[in-house]
């Protein structure tokens, strides 16, 4: 076995949750999977920990869908709520065969299921769990790579030094903390948020894994100015390129795509909340150093910014509701960042790094 | 997809395990079972059952057992409990990569962890359950043959007409139980056993899949003569052929096999209750034209009787305890059942297909 798998799962078990002797652990795996759950299941057993698996699959949920009158899809799978909530930690592992599986699925039926399964859902962030990927085709063709070149890039990303990188970001937090507003500036770029009373929160691979992002929920009716995203991004199954927006009082008063304009507009348009940020954010991964198309990895990478509309999240004080939320990467290496009137990022160096 | 994958699904789900509408399955599968797994998600859909799958590893498992202390393998994993507890259908599905991946572990440490979930175990058999394969090349490699061959042997012995096959099975069942003893004859062979106060169970696809035997446990000392089992099978990773057994007052006193006789002697010495019969059996299924030594199938083989040492289930009412249960087979395309003083079977036909 490649011992880059093997670390993979060590991370995952003794950094993001923490697995100690007697803890339940459910795994939520692809097949393509497979590798990484077993080194899981060495790790975990280690640690003391009782595993099960779930397998995930896309193409069984799409027969499921197929099949299901909207009545089925209405029953809460009380085996799934109490697996759940028995267990103390809870891993999924993506590694898809193929992502538009779901594409032709007529998305109300999806809603139905999602909406079954929220309280399921919520359970479950409640537990301690971590979300990842396992190298495969699929992926790496997506990121316009060789497996062998992904399999480089996934795990430059995730086999870091978790406990020093956590130790950055706590300073940052607690730094953007310490100001009441943060502002972006950089080639068509100088965008304004306050924010006053939230929290930011480090993401130090506790929960998505790679991690490597300081976020929080901007105050909302204050975002000010323009700012023009120059990383790539897919939404919908497109992927949308050069968008320009520009706010007022908080809102969406001009945008512009170089791709995929009119996807851009759809999202914008989908209900009050998408036209405002539900999320301001600053990317510190130094070993992710190009987009793939995924976000788990793209908002992460270094010497980046990224904001998205809609959805707040509830953890930051975030109170912007939507029924979507998009992320937006922007690389800042020609790019500064403020926190109130204090310069802390300029040029490819963070304030920390002197 | 093959057709015959969603006509297994559609007979596990609308035979075997009977889902109705608001049924919560589990199935149980390992990765390389993925499209039996997609095909029952879709007739599960249909039936209105809510599914989950577990998936099974041994590659995992044998990783789990070398990395857990005995403590460890002594925990209950409650989460596999609860979603057993709160399952009405449970469909395994064996599709091994390979067979081996546990050959190499302490056999005390699969012991304390099978205890450990005697349990669960014992929660599941009172479940609406069902065991089957799908073929695989591991599979097919074991029965000496092609995946193409072997699939048409799988289909060939599972995509019966089972409500036809469970009339004659119950036809039998009574037929048997309205007499005491049963008596197998043939060439080398005489042997009878007494079937008073037991109950014939006619297996007809509810549970193994495939299915098409009766079988009950003989009355402990009455077991009387000789029998020669000319159909080889799998024990310990070794292939026993032509097994010679004589009984007296219900135990083996002269034994030989011409083929790993060492390995036959072991079983027999494993304790008191080895050196009984815990089963005696007639295979219905004329689907299944050859073995394959793989005993799902083998001891269904149409034209066959079965006994096994050791172990009697007590559903049979029956009481022999061991460590063990081996069944072995012999073809009676020569022989003659008698039940009491009836002929119920003689060469290739039995009494219902006059």
């Amino acid at each position: 076995m490649d011992p880059r798998i093997e670390e993979h799962a060590r991370i995952l078990v003794e950094w993001s949750t923490e697995v100690k002797a007697g803890d339940m652990v459910v795994i939520n795996a692809t097949p393509d999977a497979h590798e990484l759950v077993v080194a899981l299941y060495r790790a975990i057993a280690k640690a003391g920990g009782r595993v099960v698996t779930l397998m995930n699959s896309e193409e069984a949920l799409r027969a499921f869908y197929d099949g299901a009158s909207e009545e089925t899809l209405q029953v809460v799978p009380e085996h799934l709520k109490a697996i759940t909530e028995t267990c103390d930690v809870f891993i999924a592992l993506r590694s898809p065969v193929n992502t538009k599986a779901l594409a032709n699925v007529e998305p109300k039926r999806i809603m139905i299921d999602n909406k079954t399964q929220q309280e399921i859902q919520s359970i479950r962030l409640g537990k301690r769990w971590s979300l990842t990927v396992h190298p495969c085709q699929t992926l790496a063709q997506q990121a316009n790579m060789s497996l062998e070149e992904y399999r480089d890039f996934v795990y430059g990303a995730i086999l870091i030094d978790w406990a020093e990188e956590s130790k950055m970001l706590y300073v940052m937090k607690e730094h953007l903390e310490s100001h009441k507003d943060i502002r972006y500036i950089g080639p068509e770029t100088d965008l304004f948020a306050s924010t006053e009373g939230r929290i930011w929160i480090a993401s130090d691979g506790k929960h998505n894994m790679p991690s490597g992002e300081v976020f929080t929920a901007p105050v909302d009716d204050s975002v000010e100015g323009k700012i023009y995203f120059d990383i790539p991004f897919l939404q919908q199954g497109k992927v949308i390129e050069g968008v320009r927006l520009s706010f007022e009082k908080g809102e969406v008063v001009d945008f512009s795509a170089e791709k995929e304009e009119a996807t851009l507009k759809s999202i914008i348009e989908t209900d009050e909340g998408s036209r405002r940020l539900g999320e301001i954010a600053i990317g510190t991964n130094r070993g992710i150093k190009q987009y793939t198309l995924n976000m788990l990895f793209d908002e992460k990478i270094g010497d980046t910014i990224h904001c998205a509309l809609g959805r707040a999240y509830k953890d930051c004080n975030g109170v912007n509701e939507s029924a979507v939320h998009v992320d937006m990467i922007k690389s800042m290496h020609k790019g500064e960042i403020y926190a109130g009137e204090e310069l802390i990022y300029s040029k490819g160096r963070y304030f920390y790094e002197s």
